[in-house]
């Protein structure tokens, strides 16, 4: 760890432009991820993700881990907490260089691609991340219109996975769905249950061979270029649109790893 | 729909009240549930929970479905969102009085429920209550120590299904063991799954049969006392503790529910 600096001034550019990442939902301007927790500093060293510069409140700087060669910077607990906006900071925010993935390392062994298809809630985006590298997913695309991955929110919900798996962002529908024909991937999309209409059970679809599984936004669904590319699924329920949509991508996600465990 | 009352200020009793209950994550002095959005009030007049009162902010009076009979008063937009504290009320609150369910009426046909061993995030208790619905579970039970069902924070999680899942609130443990075995329920307790340990999977377990699923507290897992008459059951995943507790006990009642649909 270098020689802690301290911050004592809210006019501080670095803190500016941390808050202003926050409130934005992305990025510093220097490119950096905002991990707002004492947890995701601890994911991003164990992810080997470069930590450009630690701010920790006075209070939680004893609790820090080693920070070999890493920027430190103490502030008060009042000044850290109004960076943050919340209480969820424990006092200490990570920031973070984001990994940076080619397109050929979301397709590593047999593919398991999950597709955030116009997704909008960051804390959905993160939690389908974690349950993605539960699953052992390979890689996730972000599409155009979906919470950004560098959301802190999303990074939250992700639990730190969001340092590990490998993805892409920003993608558009029609070369997202080039890239994954061009890899052989079969492309299934999630669509809500019926009750009385006859739709393809996830658990009666084949997830073995390499494949993609499609998760559109939370009120339209799956979009039309993406849908018409591929097969339908959907979790059998009692009632219409009665899941949200982070628990949906985990159950799919497990049907896919239950089918890979099981037929090996 | 009654005349509507007009409601100008914040030192009205009842407003001071709801507040209360919001802060507090309770029920308000009188019994009622705050449901805070247009979609819950909807769902509580769907499910016949009986709605004592709706409170809307001037520019949401619009939006209102019909409400016979029921108590409506009307509050300037900054008011109404004094009181619920968050930008999700849509400018909505309905007081509901909550369901009373008998212990007889959690193990309806072929009995699923599951337990809630001392989670205490409301927004995970939530999340499994629409999940239960979702995938046919006979009921719910809150045992001590877990997330109030009556949190605002529960119901909104919940989607509504709170309003139809059979559940039993502040149980005690043992008292839950003795009410679960008396009724010829199965426990399977859900256990973080360990790679290299083998435990038994989920899709391994026989969920076809009348049974419980444990969800335990987020960071303590299940109650000694009650994992002491259950079976362990794990989610395989690649890591250690990579799902959250909603996630786990999602994916729990898909199991139970394709089983049950497959081996019919």
């Amino acid at each position: 760890m270098l020689t802690p600096e301290t911050i004592s001034s809210a006019a501080n550019p670095l803190l500016k432009d941390v808050r202003r990442a926050i409130a934005r939902g992305g990025l510093t301007s220097q490119g950096w991820c905002v991990a707002e927790t004492l947890h995701l500093l601890e994911e991003a060293l164990r992810s080997r993700c470069p930590v450009k510069q630690v701010l920790a409140a006075e209070s939680a700087q004893q609790q820090l881990p080693r920070l070999p060669g890493i920027k430190l910077a103490v502030l008060p607990d009042a000044l850290l907490q109004k960076v943050s906006g919340t209480e969820t900071s424990q006092g200490v925010i990570a920031l973070v260089e984001p990994p940076d993935w080619k397109l050929e390392q979301l397709f590593g062994g047999r593919a398991l691609v999950v597709v955030l298809d116009g997704l909008q809630d960051p804390g959905n985006a993160g939690a389908i991340l974690r349950a993605a590298e539960a699953f052992g997913a390979s890689g996730a695309m972000f599409l155009k219109g979906t919470a950004s991955p560098f959301n802190p929110k999303t990074l939250r919900a992700s639990a730190g996975s969001l340092f590990r798996v490998p993805f892409l962002y920003g993608m558009d529908p029609a070369l997202a769905r080039t890239a994954l024909e061009d890899n052989h991937v079969t492309l299934f999309a999630a669509v809500p249950s019926r009750p009385g209409i006859p739709l393809r059970a996830v658990a009666d679809a084949d997830l073995t061979a390499a494949c993609a599984l499609i998760i559109g936004n939370e009120a339209r669904g799956v979009s039309r270029e993406l849908r018409g590319a591929a097969q339908d699924v959907s979790i059998p329920t009692m009632a219409v649109e009665s899941l949200n949509a982070a628990m949906a991508a985990g159950i799919l996600l497990y049907e896919a790893r239950r089918q890979r465990v099981h037929r090996a």
